[in-house]
């Protein structure tokens, strides 16, 4: 993990492609090892670092599903999920969220459908609250993507000594992000 | 303006980092000038994209301040200019938001002190409309912060042919973020 920690922090303040295996090495030799061998591919540190990342968004939106309940109650669930992973590791989630169309191939096409998947998670949670009168009806595809851009703008912006709590980000947002939800009619726009 | 939409695209696509100016001079060879001696510095190029886009942002909060009403109509006047000026030119607003922090000295500081201007006039309208009455008490920051990464994610996503039309994205993500807006009280996410 160490490798990804180090190649995470150089991602995210060079940007992927701006970075070589050798700065990754050096970075790393820096810290007392002598890790070059172990970096075979800059593709694969960046799929490392994004399958987690992935992996991380899909635990928490699996254990908010599990939970009983209204639309509104699994979608706060989820909300709340997907704020806790990006204040746990803002800098994976950057990388995330911005490099990982980078990869190239099969690991590229992983990832795109596992994200259209939790797209789909997202909207179809704000379908439901639709279809049992929780929300009002509107675009669930446009509200979700709203709803997941905002909190993915967490991971560019939080400092874990900032000046709000991880509690009153993961509250504020949660509220923010259910109020947005249950609504959409073009009609309240005009 | 050609350099800037050639370095824009080229920014977009690798990163500011990655790109050198010979690959910009080539792309604009390729396009039939031989401009290389017009690129000056990376930065240069860089400078300009992201000053016209900032300005661009703010002529349009501009316009939507002169207008009379309510804090939410006002609110609705920026909302609505900030989402025109990112469909308009997604691509500049991409590279604005990625990599206006790789300016230097007081490149950067004017632009981080416009965003800083711009959030707070976000902030305001909110503030105006708590005090009004028409939004509920909350925190204007993380909501005016909730709401310009919603708004900003248009620019990685928005395809001119793609499934929906500009007015709609603008209707819609006009009413969710007003709908978020009007609210951000701790009790009622609980």
């Amino acid at each position: 993990m160490q490798i990804d920690d180090v190649a995470t922090a150089l991602f995210r303040e060079r940007g992927y492609a701006a970075t070589s295996v050798r700065e990754i090495a050096r970075a790393l030799d820096l810290r007392g090892a002598s890790l070059y061998a172990h970096v075979a591919s800059k593709e694969d540190v960046l799929w490392s670092i994004v399958d987690r990342t992935a992996a991380r968004f899909e635990d928490a939106a699996d254990a908010a599903a599990r939970a009983e309940g209204s639309a509104a109650g699994r979608l706060t669930g989820l909300v709340r999920g997907h704020v806790g992973v990006i204040m746990e590791d803002p800098g994976a989630a950057v990388v995330f969220v911005h490099e990982w169309r980078q990869l190239n191939g099969r690991r590229r096409a992983d990832v795109l459908a596992r994200r259209d998947r939790y797209e789909a998670r997202v909207r179809d949670l704000i379908r439901a609250g639709v279809d049992s009168g929780e929300f009002e009806p509107g675009d669930p595809v446009l509200t979700a993507t709203f709803i997941l851009s905002a909190l993915n703008g967490i991971a560019t912006w939080y400092r874990p000594d900032g000046r709000s709590s991880p509690e009153m980000i993961a509250d504020t947002y949660t509220n923010l992000a259910l109020r947005a939800a249950r609504v959409a009619s073009l009609e309240e726009a005009r």
